[in-house]
């Protein structure tokens, strides 16, 4: 590195205002510093940074109540710089949450310690988000911030009133998801939304400088927000900015605190070097003397963790008035806000479902699986208010819009439907809050080729395990003339790779509504739907209202005149070339089965006797999907045979395109005289 | 839709500045209007909105030859509203562009046509790059921009000194990727990039009120850019605007431009019913009526054909004059500018390769292949001055500046280095440019993990066939403590499920100079080169310069006792554990091959004897890899064994990680035993 990315340590540390917050604070260095330099290990620079920041929050704002880390109307705060991980585990600690040991903070960063390197969701309590992909926090921010209008309008203030905070950085705000998330909560005036900028001008390259010159306050106050500039050290400022944001209610409010990174620090504050690893025992001993501090290692005042454990019970009070406030209301408002906040649905929400498959059935037409979809959510949203609709800019092509969906505007959160901007990535990411904070439940659209748009954040719904539900429309080739940059190829095979995410691909109407069923009833898993764009034949006709789709694969039609000697896989819209397929297979005397596979992950999770059951003992092997090979070669081995695509797609109408790639009933019919003799041979 | 998102219709017309720049502009509406009504799909709205700008931008400015468009020293225009893709299709047929007929307008958005939905780079001539992704096109500019400043430092005015003009919609400045081009542009006092914005308030879903409230003026001046806002119908406006904006050099340019979309629509001006679809005879019929327009059809008037065919040959004499410079130029000078304008290497460039590799067997050390990658920079820097080096502010970590690389500053282009901020996707889509405009080739760097947040620009490095090249370091779980969030294990099937993109991960330090030089000499083919964090042996020993890599997969230690029975193939990381297995099952006395399979793409593009000469006969096959099996049962097949991750990381020190996970020898071992009594039976 040149030097001039290095900008000289600040050396000394300004006097606190007040000296006893400043202890408070230091107990969050010390524990940071200590927890670090133990794992060898992480990012002590911004926790050292925040501390007093974190610490006027916590002592003098902050509505929670350490036992009780569920109580769904605490204040709800956010690291989006997730990397300062030792400042929430230090707080959960210091605070007294339920699950955090002084022995889990020696253990951070080690093997299935509570205390990841990031702060993982589920891991322990009190860590409301995953962070660490930079950007994600302030985006879950305004999802958080959005429910809880959303439940405050539902619910009353006696029951839904509180504030989200969100700590974030330099390189949050260098994302661009920031500036999604920034536009959507100035736009919906979303006033109890409070973000605390770690204005300390340092990255991992160097000075901030290097790379970046916007004016933040400019940037937000141009997006609806209220700004404010403050000393990230002077507790009197942080405390009077904090009061000031709260008192602007139809804006969200930004606070720019100017801060050193790794305050405290002899050599290393104010640079780079304070921002990430270990800083060795000299720097530590030499923090210690700067800040006179005496204690060990991992070891608080007595008095000091005192005070900590006071403001973890302060709002035990309010806690109590609030569960008294729940029981005096009326019966049938109680209920449902306890139903709703727990995440159970409806009793008679299935209802929905069978009815939206009778119609199909009823019906017999052939349907777009995405205007399926749209009729399945008509039924849906009439019996599941708790579902929040939206659309990234697509609502009429995605069909996300059910009938009586009436939108959430700026200030007014009655609605059930967002208009959430062609921000893909922001809408997934608040979505992500949406599910996180609980009793809305958050399904947003856009093109199945824009899933790489907001992948982070499908990634992250994954890893939480949190219902988010994506819905992507356009989901092939089968779009026709947008051509390749809107036609997904690969998209699918990324999307199923990522781990416990679920992918449903239906394969006719009824498949649709089987899907939305099985998406809504996991409530801890997300999942994205991929939905055609063209008409489809209506493949399932039987009465009943069995869930085929249950176990992500299933024989749609067995083989006929003997044993199964062919087994066809397909998908979506692929699944009537099968179809299609088998008839001419049958009429020439080879007994064909046709598997449908809607999800390939419930599939993987059935036992070997139903997947062999399904696949057939037969090598002869047929995938067909209008998308790319990889994960079919696990169905079809090395003598089955593909029929989709291998390259990108084209623009042209959808027959057309469908034959240059050829991805035919011909094609599959061919590919089924190829394998059958191969095995034969 | 609920009323609130449709704006009433504009009726009227403001009367022209000047008729015969209206009539210019009728031209490019009348067009759009009807290859849209003719392919009954498309997006007229746009091109109708803008083409007053584009007409004075094009008589008045834009500095080309459409004889010859690949001069070098063309202006080159954007349109980053993508789906407006008439508009530039119109100027290339208008301006006599050597490959765009009358007969392609007609088969617009057709099957091979190269009138694509959207811009198609290589599908016609002027295509600068390919967009309908929103957002794209303008982080693509300031890869322009940025690659002509360099080139300008390098060789002159007198070689390179040209202008970038894009144009972008509503939809850009929404997503995300918009917000960290714009932030890198006005950092880098990108003087030579003007950007118009469509503002013509309305998008997909209605108002872009209904979702947006920015200031997008003031959003832009906090970046540093010089704004202006005009009537982006009133011609004399939009001139004076084009040169006060070329006027300020120091700063980028946004020249905010109301519109009206559908500008001529008789009901559908104004509203979201002209943004997409074709508008209907009776509209158009209306259209012709508002604006006067008597032709039929498909023909442009005479005089304003000649009229625009001159618009298209007034650089000639400009581009003349330029060739004449390059001649006269020294001779030096001349041919370098000549060598790398053409995208050729130096002759001599495969020395830095083999110097790089030469130096990694004599020293003997294990070393991350993060580190091997940047000793093979240091010496390829050297011999390629066209490199250009960057990290998404992870230099340090993703070891991209090479030896003697000065960072490119504001103002000060004449560097090797970028720091691109923690902006993935503005870095990604601004190395796209920087590949399209030529004479740079960008490389820049992030962890695997965060391939995601730029996954829309590598897809269209890929569908481009540009060598764009993503250095992602931190490739596995192998990372460590900072646990799932920054741990891939997805992202290298989800990337190898790109078409056409080169997925390399090296398995030691002379793989990865294998790698590098593969990756540079593939001049249409983008790439990502995976490397490790943690330090791995060298395994490739022998002397000479056989690059081994270069089939994507070979036999790196043949089986030895008798008839291979077991192949073990393995990447990266765990390629040491296939070579580690391997010693202990051939003292058990079972012939056992390793396969290194550094680049799948390579490989599957080998003729069917050379993969079956390195995959064997046997079906005994374990493949090795730290991350998601999708895409290695196509070398397993169902008797095959994968050992490697089946969910998401953990955060721990490496060596409890991958015991965790069980990616061990002993792993391998015991899956070559299994699958050894599968195929025996």
């Amino acid at each position: 590195m040149a030097d001039v990315t290095a900008p000289p340590a600040i050396k000394t540390v300004p006097k606190p205002r007040d000296q006893h917050l400043r202890d408070l604070a230091d107990c969050i260095r010390f524990l940071s510093m200590d927890a670090v330099q133990q794992a060898k290990s992480g990012h002590p620079g911004a926790p050292m940074g925040m501390a007093d920041i974190a610490t006027v929050l916590y002592k003098d704002f902050m509505q929670f109540d350490a036992a009780d880390p569920h109580w769904f109307d605490r204040d709800r705060f956010l690291l989006s710089n997730g990397h300062g991980s030792m400042l929430l585990y230090s707080l959960l600690y210091l605070t007294g949450s339920t699950d955090m040991t002084l022995d889990e903070l020696k253990r951070f960063r080690q093997i299935d310690s509570r205390t990841a390197g990031h702060p993982e969701y589920r891991h322990a309590e009190g860590i409301e988000t995953t962070t660490g992909p930079l950007g994600q926090g302030i985006a879950n921010s305004v999802g958080f911030a959005l429910a809880e209008r959303i439940m405050n309008a539902r619910f009353g203030d006696d029951i839904c009133n509180h504030w989200t905070y969100v700590f974030l950085g330099d390189g949050c705000l260098m994302e661009g998801i920031s500036e999604e998330a920034i536009s959507m909560a100035g736009h919906y005036k979303l006033g109890r939304l409070i973000a605390f900028w770690d204005n300390n001008s340092i990255s991992i390259d160097g000075a901030t400088s290097l790379a970046v010159s916007d004016n933040e306050v400019e940037r937000f106050r141009a997006s609806g927000w209220h700004v404010q500039e403050i000393d990230g050290h002077d507790t009197d400022a942080i405390r009077d900015a904090i009061t000031a944001a709260r008192a602007v209610t139809d804006k969200p409010s930004m606070i720019a605190c100017k801060t050193i990174i790794g305050f405290g620090f002899p050599t290393k504050a104010g640079t780079q070097k304070a921002h990430s690893d270990a800083s060795g025992e000299e720097e530590i001993a030499g923090a210690r003397k700067i800040l006179g501090w005496d204690s060990p290692p991992f070891v608080i005042p007595e008095d000091l963790l005192r005070a900590w454990r006071e403001i973890g019970a302060k709002g035990r009070a309010a806690r109590t008035a609030w569960a008294d406030r729940v029981q005096a209301a009326p019966e049938d408002l109680r209920r449902e806000f306890e139903r709703r906040s727990s995440g159970e649905l409806p009793a008679d929400w299935k209802a929905a479902i069978a009815a939206a498959r009778a119609e199909f059935i009823a019906g017999g037409k052939d349907l777009a699986t995405r205007q399926a979809s749209g009729a399945v959510l008509d039924h849906l949203a009439a019996a599941i208010p708790e579902l929040l609709g939206g659309s990234a800019d697509l609502t009429p092509s995605n069909n996300t819009r059910a009938k009586g969906m009436i939108e959430i505007k700026p200030g007014d959160y009655s609605g059930t439907y967002m208009h959430y901007g062609v921000r893909e990535h922001g809408m997934a990411a608040a979505m992500n809050g949406i599910a996180l904070h609980g009793g809305v439940i958050p399904y947003g659209g856009t093109f199945l080729c824009f899933s790489d748009y907001c992948r982070p954040s499908i990634r992250l719904a994954a890893l939480m395990q949190i219902r988010t539900i994506f819905v992507m429309t356009h989901d092939s080739i089968g779009l026709g003339e947008d051509g390749p940059t809107h036609q997904p190829v690969e998209h699918l095979a990324a999307l199923r790779a990522i781990p416990h995410l679920g992918v449903f691909r239906p394969g006719d109407p009824v498949e649709t509504a089987e899907c939305w069923e099985l998406i809504l009833e996991a409530s801890r898993r997300a999942a994205v739907i991929a939905l055609s764009r063209q008409p489809m034949p209506l493949l399932r006709k039987e009465p009943g209202n069995e869930n085929k789709s249950a176990r992500g694969a299933y024989v749609l039609l067995e083989a006929e005149g003997g044993e199964r000697r062919l087994t066809l896989i397909g998908t979506g819209s692929e699944l009537q070339l099968a179809v299609q397929a088998r008839e001419i297979l049958q009429k020439d005397g080879i007994p064909t089965a046709v598997v449908s596979m809607p999800c390939r992950l419930l599939f993987e999770e059935q036992d070997a006797a139903y997947k062999k059951a399904v696949m057939g003992t037969t090598h002869a092997r047929v995938a067909v999907e209008a998308a790319v090979e990889m994960g079919w070669d696990r169905y079809i081995g090395f003598q089955g045979r593909f029929v989709g695509m291998h390259g990108f797609g084209a623009s042209g109408k959808i027959g057309d395109v469908y034959a240059k790639f050829d991805i035919t009933t011909e094609a599959v019919v061919r590919a089924a005289r190829e394998t059958l003799a191969e095995v034969a041979g």
